[in-house]
């Protein structure tokens, strides 16, 4: 499986290379592919807050190479530079409020940033640091593809006609994806009749990006209207919606692409099972559950205007772009330590407790 | 409150004047206020089938005026012209699928043309008919707006945040509406706090058509995602859905536009009431159930395209534009025969035998 999988590899969202982070523009797919080149943390902050990266785990691997980015600056100008190195932390900290990825990589760059002895040559260890964060989002992707597909082979024999929500692939990740890497390994395995891929809006990760990276690899991928979800599960034999996380708490509440808890009360009306696919370092124990969750907002004109021009009428919108999945609705949450059926506090403090493979 | 409506009334959808039909051009709304002329039939049955004018109501009036240019026409070349008329029953039958209005209004037109008597001037007659379908169909608004004012009254004291779909305006029918005639009359009572008119995708009504209609009148309106609805109903105290139809068989299972279904199901798991404001011309006896209708499926570039430039990636679309609500799921059916709580198959025979009012 994971040879197959690195095989069949086509897209990838960052590069770290020549001592810059290069981003492939999600703001341009399938249009256009173009990347921007960071060598600044401001580079990254923006192209985190603009879009240009997303996707929970793409966005804390592009932190730890921001923080990098700013770590080389401040060494370069020399004075106290743990202490100029926290207005970065915190620069970065506040570029998409959601994601708990992006805390977790601050937080483990911080963490190896305590552990420096005298003498270290910090860059080339924090630079190591965070390949090592982009690399095992890497293994991850790989380790929940496979538990994901045994999953899918437990419970059904025949081919599997799939719904996803957003955009959870490679372009999400530092990889092949939390619910795209999940979907990619079944179809390879033969499991996959269609995929069904939600549009998304009001930034299209389904039509643009989903479909983009399906359709590359020759999985067949269908858009549908967000609104259509109800009668494809009533009508063409759905089984699984498969979809990633931005944010899982303590309880098992997970916060994702708005929508996502729609069509987790419509997946259990309709008898479709509900599975969640997310590196650990989705989970944060400190919160305790979905309502500790800061849920983003973001620009009226993202629902008014289409292709930069208004559409709607001169009225106000409502733009939510997360929503928290409560754990009773979700049947499963994949993650690389393992697989939490039906998610609680305790399965999920087990989870956390054994020790990250990767 | 019909003195009121009558006194609010700013927007109309189609007027017959000077022996042709004038469609208010929505494909242009909200950006422009332009009027299509229809001196024949070719016309009439083009801007249904290309949604200049849509609403299932609407639809119905439209195709009543379309057989009346038909008519003049046929007359006008001499010969056989019942025989004539059959090909232009066909074409305006063919227009839309869905619409169970359209073939009301076309059956009606019909059977007026079997009571004509020898000597009777049949162009007048069919016009006052085409008239009188128009008219009633105003009134039929009025008495469903009062209808479901006195429902929500009963049920609330306070004032309602609702959430509706589509377009079920003045736009969609010859008068005020059927959901937005329930709305609009709730406001002008005092009853209304907020109203969410959730985008409706792909062709926007919500975000076009429904906040135009609606802010031009003061009525405060929000659009949001059709994504974001669960999380309406969970975060900001709905306690109504009410929406329009397209077509309600026998059973009591309404069509009506994408989505309309999963926000049934959505606002049963929220405890959430569901209302469908339709004249009873939307209702065919003759289809026993939700199966039986046809539901449209339209261009796939309407996912695919924004604003006629390609945005999705190469990939096919499945663009259903209804779907089916079964009927128990359903808190209440509004016409303008009066109203139908926990709709079924006994209690709509039941009403449908009572006289019409206008």
């Amino acid at each position: 499986m994971r040879e197959r999988l690195l095989a069949a590899e086509k897209v990838r969202a960052l590069e770290w290379r020549d001592g810059a982070l290069h981003l492939l523009d999600q703001r341009l797919l399938p249009a256009r592919e173009s990347w921007l080149t960071c060598t600044d943390i401001d580079s990254v902050a923006e192209a985190i807050r603009g879009m240009a990266v997303r996707g929970a785990p793409a966005i804390g691997i592009s932190a730890a190479y921001g923080l990098l980015l700013a770590l080389r600056q401040r060494l370069a100008e020399g004075g106290d530079w743990e202490v100029a190195l926290e207005e970065d932390f915190q620069q970065l900290a506040e570029s998409r409020p959601t994601a708990a990825n992006l805390f977790w990589a601050l937080n483990r760059m911080r963490e190896r940033l305590l552990r420096l002895r005298d003498g270290d040559d910090v860059l080339a260890i924090m630079e190591a640091e965070a390949v090592a964060i982009h690399q095992s989002d890497r293994e991850a992707n790989l380790t929940m593809a496979q538990h994901g597909v045994d999953l899918i082979r437990r419970h059904q024999g025949n081919e599997q006609v799939v719904l996803t929500h957003g955009n959870a692939g490679a372009l999400a990740t530092g990889g092949f994806g939390t619910a795209l890497g999940v979907i990619r390994a079944a179809y390879l395995e033969g499991m996959i009749e269609r995929v069904f891929a939600s549009e998304t809006r009001p930034w299209l990760q389904g039509s643009r990006l989903t479909a983009w990276e399906l359709a590359g690899e020759q999985v067949p991928v269908v858009v549908s209207a967000d609104s259509a979800a109800a009668h494809l599960m009533k009508t063409k034999g759905l089984t699984w919606v498969i979809v990633g996380a931005d944010c899982i708490t303590a309880n098992g509440d997970v916060a994702s692409k708005i929508g996502t808890y729609q069509l987790a009360v419509l997946a259990m009306h309709h008898g479709v099972r509900f599975m969640v696919v997310a590196p650990s370092s989705t989970i944060d124990l400190n919160l305790e559950s979905g309502e500790d969750i800061e849920l983003e907002e973001r620009a009226q004109s993202e629902l008014l205007d289409l292709a930069g021009t208004r559409v709607a009428a001169q009225v106000e919108a409502f733009n939510p772009v997360f929503d928290i999945t409560p754990a009773d609705l979700i049947d499963v949450i994949v993650t690389e330590k393992g697989v939490v059926e039906r998610p609680d506090k305790a399965k999920l403090a087990q989870l956390m407790c054994r020790k990250r493979l990767h």
